[in-house]
């Protein structure tokens, strides 16, 4: 029997939207449960490393949205066809932690001197950087990440765009077309687009 | 054939003595191409995204050490039996990965101020928080991180764990007996011990 699942994440896209948009896309039996940040404090000790995304699968709760990701795209067909591939998938989400890192490293620095001196590096070589990167791959794989097909390396990067964007202030993927397009690619999968125009709407999903 | 490897590291056990460990474990006909500091520069533009480790697989480079690790296993009998033993094996992985993640932001802080303000936290708070969750799992799954037996997220544990004492100026482990069993665990698997035998003596592996 297929299992029944339970998100437990804040009401952001964030590291729990590659999570929601893989069960949407899985067709999955879920339940979508979002904590404003008052609650958070009285839910996490029930969270295993008091973090989340947290997925209940039958009663167990699971942590770790890139794990999680991983193993739903195996029961939905969104995994690698080999080894290989699956490596080149897991080297593409990777290359999203190192950069989503550098976004956050920055944003959620609480020393003023510190935040101010990561601010250049970070605007003017690393997002540039780390976007090249990925255009260049999307570009060499016909259009997606990984063997001109979609992965859930694909739905990884997409999901939390948004929110990072959000960080940052500003439309990071203007001038990277290959990417523009893959955003559009992931979002149109109709399961996707369905989950999309039913979430809540909040600032950094606008 | 049996693939050809080359593992371009810096020459420090960290990121790349997992995947030297799983080389090593899998008795494959690999190379160690161990840099120093000032020969970085020199390279750094051969490395797919400017960072290593970097296996290079019949002639073609691939980067970031959790992917290349899983890649390995796989090839060596250490993933899971199963999607769900996987799913505990990327948990226990990511798990480290923020483990780490603490320290590195830490000792790598360029400013005093900030990095003053992390110390308390860090030895206080969050290295006990992480080794007695892994403590827990270990006593939870017989020695092992996951179902009572060998699997690549030990290794991926035991592996840079030298580095990282090094970084913090103690050995974190006294007082976590699970956790020192599964060192000698994993480094007493005759492959690993032979390699271990002979690898450079370096300040941090000592």
């Amino acid at each position: 029997m297929a299992p029944k699942y339970k998100l437990h994440y804040f009401n952001v896209t964030a590291l729990g939207e590659p999570v929601r948009y893989l069960l949407a896309y899985g067709k999955a039996d879920w339940e979508d449960i979002r904590y404003e940040a008052e609650d958070w404090e009285k839910v996490k000790a029930k969270m295993p490393f008091g973090q989340m995304p947290v997925l209940d699968v039958d009663g167990k709760f699971h942590a770790q949205s890139v794990a999680l990701s991983r193993y739903l795209a195996k029961q939905y067909g969104l995994a690698g066809k080999d080894d290989l591939e699956n490596l080149q998938i897991d080297i593409a989400v990777d290359l999203f932690g190192d950069f989503r890192t550098k976004i956050g490293g920055w944003y959620y620095d609480a020393f003023p001197e510190s935040k101010a001196a990561k601010e250049g590096p970070l605007f003017k070589e690393q997002i540039p950087f780390y976007l090249n990167k990925f255009e260049e791959i999307v570009k060499a794989n016909g259009g997606y990440l990984v063997n001109g097909k979609l992965t859930w390396a694909d739905i990884y990067f997409v999901a939390p765009l948004n929110y990072f964007k959000a960080l940052t202030g500003n439309d990071f993927l203007v001038g990277y077309p290959g990417l523009q397009a893959l955003v559009k690619t992931v979002e149109s999968q109709p399961d996707i687009a369905a989950y999309i125009a039913k979430r809540p709407v909040n600032p950094e999903n606008k």
